[in-house]
């Protein structure tokens, strides 16, 4: 344990992709628990496209991560000195716990994990909101029911692999898409989707006729741009699109693309719907057991790429829109082990 | 009665707005009747913007009207001739009769209708497609509750203003996008709304968050384009987005212009769906007894816009496009009368 606090402050509002300008890296004192408060380490910070969004000024459905202050980010981190009631020094608690190598909190919206119950960074995974984004939005926004034809982008994603894994138990036929022969023989042979398309090497439109021949009746979108645009016409009647993400357009500098077929809702009285996981705070704890069943009966496999050092985040998190990551990414407090 | 035949037919597939030469108008000899048809002499044609798509060679919910055949069009002609059991001579029909002074039927998909339940035209616009069309939008898709705040786009047009007034009868806030302080002030004064506002000279932003303080419930949106983007990061939370038209879109040369603050969809947690009136097929009845209701109680009102003469298609259509229509548009067979 060190004694001092590393921390990736926001030191500009990027124009595009961040550049190692727009943060700050502080070595601040260790901070201490006043009365009320508890200190935790960092152990795992989760890293998600969604960040990219928190750092623009515009209002979105949290507050923007102000200039100068640590950058927002969900995690895993293990109280170290409590001077609040029910968080023992040794407890593992899970939240939204910052870039940083040392947390205080007064323990609102701070939750305890059970370390014995699953290894941590499957706290951030596949049980983690990750995990209950894709529960959630495939199965309540999409509606999937048995024999449909289900597509997800960002598949080899932490969202989409597992999106199309719960498709896959629920007897959807699932398709794939994501960037690169290796993440498309993936989804196929180690998680049982009936068709990965690279989207890189292929013709988008094209695989997706061949491998969805009756057409699309859920569509999860993590990318938007072409990729959404390609898929609306695709649409049987009364599909449903779930706007989970739209990381291709994350860094315009412009407005995003918006989908010039949207039309082809009309064609396919289809509906184009957002969510956001936090809606169903009180459903977490039937779709933790749901997913943890999966889990124990090899139903569903999580996949984390981990790095190294809280220091290296602004360099790591690129690898989320390089599309480089395999995986859920996650950063780890290198110190901290 | 003429003993001729005036048929206006697609020559051409237009780009952009149609021009004359896209149409070719022909003078054939009145059809006869054989064994199991009629024939009969259209009265009013209804003019309506789907039918630009029905031009362009794209499959659509509709196959394209072929180059060379007779616009396709829905309206009410009267029957002169028959050899078909159940259609007699005397007898209204509503139906796809084609934008020409007389069609020839098997009867398949042409419905009576009886003149002495309404005026002829109103058969047209409140209670035929265009209202029904309005009916099943705002309460199934939009599924509007009293309190809510709707907005309408294309607000003055034929569908435009029976949404207006439906959601009003339901205790809505309504406010109406229309084009031109007469066409505002009818909405407010005529039909009860509770604002209108002139996208010609307002600055729509600005007014749509004067207008609805507290958001917008429910978009009922016929135009698309800026209109549609301007409105979807004021959506509240749940709202819906009825995908009704996208006049401002349907003689585009290249692609439609998409929604570029589509994941406000996210933000607010709201969908926008699609949909088509033939689908409430079954529901007809009750949705024409429910505006016959209105109508009769004055909470209903029907306007019209009715120019003469078939050959003048090509021009009076052109009307919906430049927004110079006012009221439901319907070309009359002055011939005929």
């Amino acid at each position: 344990m060190t004694d001092e606090n590393i921390q990736v402050r926001l030191a500009a509002r990027p124009e595009g992709l961040p550049k190692d300008s727009d943060w700050e890296i502080r070595r601040e004192p260790v901070p201490k628990a006043e009365e009320g408060q508890f200190v935790a380490e960092v152990l795992y910070v989760s890293l998600d496209p969604a960040m990219r969004g928190w750092m623009n000024a515009t209002r979105s459905y949290m507050p923007p991560v102000e200039i100068g202050a640590v950058m927002r980010a969900g995690g895993i981190a293990r109280i170290t000195e409590s001077n609040l009631t029910g968080f023992a020094v040794g407890d593992h608690v899970y939240g939204m716990i910052g870039v940083q190598q040392f947390m205080v909190s007064d323990g609102q919206d701070m939750q305890k994990v059970n370390p014995k119950l699953a290894p941590l960074p499957t706290f951030l995974s596949v049980l983690g909101m990750t995990g209950l984004t894709a529960y959630f939005g495939i199965l309540d926004v999409g509606s999937i029911k048995a024999g449909e034809t289900i597509v997800v982008s960002g598949a080899a994603g932490a969202v989409g692999s597992v999106v199309g894994q719960i498709a896959r138990n629920h007897d959807c036929r699932v398709v794939g898409i994501a960037g690169g022969k290796k993440k498309c023989g993936y989804l196929v042979d180690e998680l049982g989707f009936d068709a990965a398309i690279d989207y890189k090497s292929e013709d988008l439109q094209k695989a997706l006729r061949e491998h969805c021949p009756k057409g699309i009746d859920v569509f999860f979108d993590n990318v938007g741009g072409d990729t959404l645009n390609t898929v609306l016409p695709m649409l049987r009647m009364h599909a449903r699109v779930v706007i989970c993400g739209a990381i291709s357009q994350y860094n315009n500098k412009g407005p995003m693309t918006g989908p010039s077929n949207y039309m082809s809702l009309l064609v396919s009285r289809a509906r184009m719907e957002g969510f956001l996981v936090f809606d169903y705070l009180k459903q977490f704890p039937q779709a933790v057991e749901a997913m943890g069943g999966w889990l124990a009966e090899g139903k569903l496999k999580s996949k984390e790429q981990i790095e190294d050092g809280i220091e290296n985040f602004p360099q790591v998190f690129l690898k989320l829109f390089e599309g480089s990551n395999f995986g859920k990414l996650i950063l780890r407090n290198t110190d901290a082990f």
